[in-house]
C-alpha cells in the first residue's frame, strides 16, 4: 500500500533533480539526453525545463526531451554581477521562480547539498519514492530491445572465454595454458571486454572472471592464474553505448573435468533457474519466487549462512531489474520491493548462485520479460559449462 | 577564507557516507575498496567503520581501510524481527548509536533521502563543503604514478587515431576512407577503446572522437563519416581498472591538408597551451591562469560568445583536477574554486581550446602536477596533427 501512495505522489507533484545522466539513470530516462556533469531538469506548468552549461546547450537542445534549455553558465553570471557569492541553488530558486512554482519532489539520491541549501532559501522540497519513476519499471518494445542488444553483447564476452578455454591445454602444474601462457583471469577480462566493445558496449567496472574460491566470493572480479578443473565464474554486464541500456547474464564454465560436487552444483543451479523462470508471470510476487529457490536449494541439503566468516550457499537475491541501471526495481529477494507483484512488461535477472569454498562458485544468470501468462527470455546462450 | 573554514570543519568532525566506490571518488579514496552497490561507512572514537553486504564482506574485510567491517544485512534483519518496516536508515542510527556518536558531516553528494530520514531519526548531521576530503586534492607519489598510467592509456588511443589516419586515404567524395570504408566517429572511438583496454583502461561513457562542425560542439562525442581536410577533436579519458585513477589527455587531427585558417587555430590553441603550462606553479590562482588564456585570445582577436544560439571561442574552463574523478578540485576556470592558490602536487588538466562552426574546433589537453617551481608532466605525447 505504502508504495502506490508513493507512486501517486511521485505522479502528481512537479519534480526536480540535478543529476548526471550518465550516473543517474532517473536523469537519463527523464533528459532523453546523455552527458557527463550534472545538470538540472525541473517540472513546471506542464513543461520539462533544463539548465545546462554551454558545453552541452546545442545537443541538449537538439537531443533531449526538454521543451526549454536555460544556459546555466549564463544565469550563474548574470546572478553574480548582484550576488558574487551566489552558486548554484541561488540559481535553481531563482530560475523556478519564474514559473512561480516553489515545491518540488527530488529523488531519494538527490544531492544533500543542493537540498540543504534549497530548502534554506525557500523552495520546499520533499523526497519522493523508490523508483521515483514507476513507469520505467515497465518497458516498452524499443526499451526490451535496447536490453536485448545489451544480453548480446554479453553473448560475445562469453563466446569469446569458450574460444579461449577450447584453445587452450592444461600444462603440467594443473594450470589452464592458453598460447603459451598461463590463463590468468585478467586475460579472460580483457578478452570479454573486447568482445562487448565489438558489440556496441562500454564495460563498466566490475565485470567478473573469477576461478576457484574466487568465484565462491560471488563479487569478486577474480585475479592471477586459472587451474583446470575449477568452476570459473562470468558475469557479464555490458552499458550499450549508444543508448545506455545494460545487458547483465553469468555462465559459469570450467577447463578440464569437473568432480562429482561440482557436477551436482552446476546442475541444481540449473534446476533452480529452470524453476524460477518457470514460476515468473504477472501478478507473482517477487518475494515468493525467491523464498521458492531458498526453499529448493535447502531441500536438495544445501547449507547457507556463515562458515569460518565467509558467507556460503545461496546468500544473494535471486534477481533485479535492469535496463538504464544495472541494478533496479523490481528485485525478485527478501527486500521490500519484492512484495510487489511483478507486473508485465517489467524486467528481471534470474541468478540462482551456489558458493562452497573448495568446491567453487556457480551462477546461471539471464534477463527475463514478465508476460500475463510467463516469461520471455531477452538473454539467449546455451549452457554448456565443462570444456575439455 | 570560507574554504579554510570548511576545511576545518571537514577535519575535526565524524565523518558519515552512503555511496558506491565505483560512482563516489570520496568513497574510493576513504574506503581503498572498490564494488558497485553503495554501502556504510562512518568514522567514530577514531575508528573508521563499514556496514556492507554479504556479497562484499569478505573482500571488504581483506582489502580495504575499515578498522570494522560490520554484516548489513545481518544487521537488517535482526532490527526487522523486531521492526518489520525497517530500513537502511532505521540500521544505520542502530550501528551509529553502539559508538555513542550522534552527529557526522556528510558529503555534499550524500543522498538526499536517506539524509531526511536519518534527520528525522535523531541524527544531526551537516553537510561538509566540496572538496569533502581536502587531503584528496594533494596526490602522492604513487597517485602521481597511477594518474600517469592513465595518460599512458590515453597516448595508447591517440596512437590507434594516427595509425588509422596514416593507413587511411581520401575519397572522390571528400570522405576518409580506412580499409576500403568511409571511416566514422564510431569506428575512431572504438579503436581507442580496444587500445585503452590493452594499456588497463576501461573506457567511460564520453569518449570523444567529433569532427568538422561536430568538434566545434565540444562535449559531442561524434558521429557518422569523417571528412578530409577537418579537424577532429580526440578527448581521451580512460579510467585505470586495477587503480581507479584517469587519465584526460584531448589532441586534434586532420587528414588531409589544413586551410590557412585551421592552421592558425591549432598553432594559437598550442600557443596558449604553453603559456599556460609555463604560469602554473604553487602559489599561482587557478582563476588568474584561466584569465591569462582567455586575454591571450581576445588580444589575438579571438571572439567568445554565442552566435546564431551556439557557443563560440573558448567558452570552457581551462582546467580541472583529475585523480580517482574524472572532474575534482582544484579548478583552473572562471568559478569560485579557481580563486584558491594552487599548492605543490595538486594535479590539474591543462586544455584550451576554440571553436567556430564552419572552421571546426581544436581542443589540446595535457595533464600537469604542480610544484614549487613551475609543473610536470603527467602525460607525454607529440602534437603533430596534420598527417598527410
Amino acid at each position: 500500500m505504502k508504495k502506490t501512495t508513493e507512486k501517486k505522489k511521485n505522479e502528481q507533484r512537479d519534480i526536480l533533480l540535478f543529476a548526471s545522466p550518465y550516473a543517474s539513470a532517473d536523469m537519463r530516462w527523464f533528459a532523453h539526453f546523455a552527458c557527463g556533469d550534472p545538470f538540472l531538469a525541473f517540472t513546471a506548468r506542464g513543461k520539462r525545463i533544463a539548465a545546462i552549461t554551454a558545453l552541452e546547450i546545442v545537443r541538449c537542445r537538439k537531443e533531449s526531451n526538454f521543451d526549454e534549455v536555460l544556459d546555466m553558465g549564463a544565469e550563474l553570471a548574470k546572478m553574480r554581477e548582484k550576488s558574487p557569492e551566489a552558486g548554484i541553488p541561488e540559481v535553481i530558486v531563482e530560475l523556478v521562480s519564474r514559473y512561480k512554482v516553489d515545491s518540488f519532489l527530488v529523488p531519494p539520491d538527490f544531492p544533500a547539498g543542493i537540498f540543504v541549501m534549497l530548502t534554506k532559501l525557500g523552495l520546499k522540497l520533499d523526497v519522493g519514492g523508490t523508483p521515483f519513476f514507476p513507469q520505467r519499471v515497465i518497458k516498452t518494445e524499443e526499451e526490451l530491445n535496447f536490453i536485448r542488444q545489451g544480453n548480446r553483447a554479453s553473448c560475445a564476452g562469453f563466446k569469446a572465454v569458450e574460444a579461449i578455454l577450447k584453445e587452450s591445454v592444461i600444462d603440467k602444474k594443473g594450470f589452464v595454458n592458453w598460447r603459451g601462457k598461463t590463463l590468468t583471469s585478467e586475460i579472460l577480462r580483457v578478452a570479454i571486454e573486447h568482445a562487448c566493445l565489438d558489440a556496441g558496449g562500454i564495460n563498466v567496472e566490475g565485470l567478473i572472471a573469477a576461478s576457484g574460491d574466487q568465484g565462491a566470493d560471488c563479487h569478486c572480479s577474480g585475479f592471477g592464474p586459472i587451474r583446470a578443473n575449477s568452476l570459473i565464474v562470468c558475469d557479464i554486464f555490458p552499458r550499450i553505448s549508444a543508448t545506455g541500456y545494460y545487458g547483465d547474464m553469468t555462465r559459469t564454465y570450467l577447463k578440464g573435468k569437473a568432480s562429482p560436487e561440482q557436477r551436482k552444483l552446476v546442475a541444481d543451479v540449473k534446476k533452480a533457474h529452470d524453476e524460477a523462470i518457470a514460476k515468473i508471470k504477472a501478478g507473482e510476487r517477487g518475494v515468493e519466487i525467491y523464498r521458492g529457490t531458498v526453499e529448493f536449494f535447502k531441500k536438495l541439503g544445501y547449507e547457507t549462512g556463515f562458515k569460518n566468516g565467509v558467507p556460503i550457499g545461496f546468500f544473494h537475491g535471486l534477481g533485479h531489474g535492469v535496463g538504464l541501471d544495472i541494478h533496479e526495481a523490481p528485485n525478485l529477494g527478501g527486500r521490500s520491493f519484492a512484495a510487489e507483484a511483478l507486473r508485465e512488461n517489467m524486467v528481471v535477472t534470474v541468478e540462482p548462485g551456489l558458493y562452497y569454498p573448495g568446491i567453487g562458485g556457480c551462477r546461471i544468470e539471464d534477463v527475463v520479460v514478465v508476460k500475463k501468462d510467463g516469461c520471455e527470455l531477452l538473454s539467449k546462450h546455451p549452457y554448456k559449462w565443462e570444456i575439455a
